[in-house]
């Protein structure tokens, strides 16, 4: 009776008081309400919207069905990355042992690839070995040894949450602004942070392509931490076509690799920066975002950061060898160079296109219980404005077998067009939102 | 994946095409559409509507989703009437036998009580022995014999209909214009129908209490039913007060048996004529509708009615005393008075509040599963607009025991108001609906 009450309140538009939100979501989380009566309830949400309270609310009641993550006897900062998501976006793996070892805790609870978007769990686990799935203590317990876990929700994490993402998933109301916010912050309040950068994908790889979908998500998870004691920084990158060039599990991990050792490609790099110093000020380890970025051009040339990478690595069950010899990753069996088919400016490299292929090669997910083959994906060297030659080439592809390599032709052939002109692709960071309000980035 | 591509469609305002309609309704029907995807489908579907064609097709879906009562071997006419459903609306068993006694088919196809309303199937089962539950071979049988046959949806007839009502009712999706008239004339059409009367109830106590959103749902059955070759007549009468005296299942069954021996109370016999008149010129046994009143006018003083509605309850295996002796019917073991507790103008008999007491009594279901017992209810003699003076007896409460008599008192209470002065009611019968448009309707 309850439901069928507060389902038609949000439906004729009503708001639901704070007692209200938290008795749905644990009546939910503990199965009382079926999934039709939640189905419908959130496709009302989604279409009516919820107001800044309600979206307020919706986070405590999902925080409050689940444990949390006590680091409060740590006197450092604890601070993690969110990204909404992208295609080749290998940030978190860099970012999550590059800021630990500057002196920032950082508990980093990350998901799984689905549609045409990566996750970082499916890239960690192309690391023979390696667990992403620590217990809440042992996630503590190795924070407090190194600075640094990276898991996956866990069941004793929002259960009210990780109920209703799947039934989002399923019935069409994921793409909305106050229940991505409340399912993103429900979980990282519950990791106990001090500070929370938040990497707002654009373009039209995003999950939200349009700038200002984006900057209205940004403002409402920069709203709920504030009101909780957990400000939040965004910054809004470019996904109009992938991050670096690996694109794939174990591809990405090796890129991955590479960058924390310096040699990583320049839009991963300075992407990579850009948050870093972001969680290295919020986490009150530098005083300045040049300072910063200083100690972390540092911690890679000194080898600092990939040794935490490969500490981290080893305490999660993985091979730590794949910090010095990538070859240590599953290989893919067959790849094959895709060539540029004519002259011109490379216009797009366009994600989803790029995703897809993923998934048509056995490297992604369309529905949960899929499982991914780390090997294969792409390497795309191209960018949108390089100048080609016909022939020349753009890629490589790697696949399971002959008929993959086929299918991963036809991928790059729809996802990278070449053209005699090129509009100018999205700024790499266009845009940084905080408490203050909105402000163009200034790019070094 | 075909669910979820037609639920985002949805939810962006778009339409579907009838192929998509009919895989939609019959994947559900058997099962491979789960209920929480169909859910957010019918949410989506319920705030962004549907146009005439995604009405017609979704109609034609549910239709064809089942078998169909096939009475084209009939020489008359086959006409039904369907109420949107009230409190004290009886009129469903006068006048299947009335009309079926003046040569139309009455194939009808009724429901059981939920909320505030009554159903018919629940009044009909008041009579000892009285099945309701034919299969369509028996119901045609029946109908070849007698002209009439009286039962519920069974599970032949539009199952997707039937599992999708049950979810509307579970989330709150009832009340939509496309969604009631597809689900009504889905049923409606499987009886194999040349006509159909519609009772559109408006005010208070109706389902859609204004008069505007019952002339829609009247056009947009008309069109449904113009489209097939079932023309459809509506008329929009008063439920802003109770429909005759009696409420509750056996007491309605003793109030119908009088008003089939011309000892009705005025607004009920009223009712029932005007729809019955429509019903017998448009299944052509009449040329008028002044014709068609004074022959069911000779049936009622006749018997003729009375007998038919006593062989039909013979065929049904009820017990055929009860239309000489209505002592048949359970009766309630206590009965009380109810009296008016100042002198005024009976101002309001609020039917909603009416149906409350009823449930409270234990005669109606707030869920389906609820059993209802027959025996419980009001006869209610009041009616807005009479004179009263203080302890004037305005209704008798029947109950299974003392706690109910308090019960119906409280009920009583809340549903009639006595006031110095009265705006005046909702005309008994206001519009009449067909393919040619609104007219006012000219009460004799």
């Amino acid at each position: 009776m309850l439901a069928h009450r507060l389902i038609e309140r949000k439906r004729d538009g009503g708001r639901l008081e704070p007692g209200e939100w938290r008795a749905l979501a644990h009546a939910y989380a503990a199965g009382h309400v079926p999934d039709y009566q939640m189905a419908a309830f959130l496709m009302a949400a989604f279409l009516r919207g919820l107001d800044r309270g309600e979206t307020s609310a919706l986070t405590d009641a999902m925080l409050s069905s689940g444990a949390r993550l006590d680091l409060s006897h740590l006197t450092v900062g604890r601070v993690d990355k969110h990204s909404t998501g992208g295609v080749g976006d290998k940030v978190s793996l860099v970012l999550a042992p590059l800021v630990a070892c500057l002196g920032v805790a950082v508990p980093m609870m990350s998901g799984r690839g689905l549609g045409h978007t990566g996750g970082t769990l499916d890239k960690l686990e192309a690391i023979p070995g390696f667990r992403t799935d620590l217990s809440l203590d042992e996630a503590r317990r190795q924070i407090d040894a190194l600075g640094c876990a990276l898991i996956g929700q866990t069941a004793e994490i929002a259960p009210a949450d990780r109920k209703m993402y799947a039934l989002r998933d399923a019935t069409a109301t994921v793409e909305s602004i106050p229940l991505i916010a409340a399912s993103i912050m429900s979980k990282k309040l519950a990791e106990g942070l001090t500070g929370l950068v938040l990497d707002v994908k654009r373009g039209s790889g995003a999950f939200l392509p349009e700038l200002e979908r984006g900057l209205e998500l940004a403002r409402t998870m920069i709203e709920l931490g504030a009101d909780r004691g957990c400000p939040v920084v965004a910054l809004l990158t470019a996904m109009d076509r992938p991050l670096g060039r690996a694109c794939g599990n174990a591809l990405e991990v090796e890129e991955s690799i590479a960058a924390l050792k310096g040699e990583g490609p320049p839009d991963l790099m300075n992407v990579t920066y850009a948050l870093g110093a972001e969680m290295l000020v919020l986490g009150d380890a530098y005083p300045t975002l040049d300072a910063a970025r200083r100690a972390m051009e540092v911690a890679i040339s000194s080898g600092k950061a990939a040794q935490k990478f490969q500490e981290i690595i080893e305490a999660q069950g993985g091979n730590p060898g794949v910090v010095d010899d990538p070859a240590v990753l599953p290989q893919a069996r067959e790849c094959e160079i895709f060539a540029a088919p004519r002259r011109g400016l490379v216009a797009r490299v366009e994600p989803r296109a790029v995703g897809r292929g993923i998934i048509a090669l056995g490297g992604g997910r369309t529905k949960m219980e899929d499982v991914v083959d780390p090997t294969v994906g792409f390497v795309i060297t191209a960018k949108p404005g390089d100048w080609v030659e016909a022939g020349e080439p753009l890629a490589t592809i790697f696949a399971r077998d002959h008929a993959g390599i086929g299918a991963g032709q036809a991928a790059l052939r729809q996802a990278i067009l070449i053209a005699d002109e090129a509009e100018p692709p999205i700024p790499l960071i266009s845009h940084r939102v905080t408490a203050a309000g909105v402000e163009l980035y200034s790019a070094e």
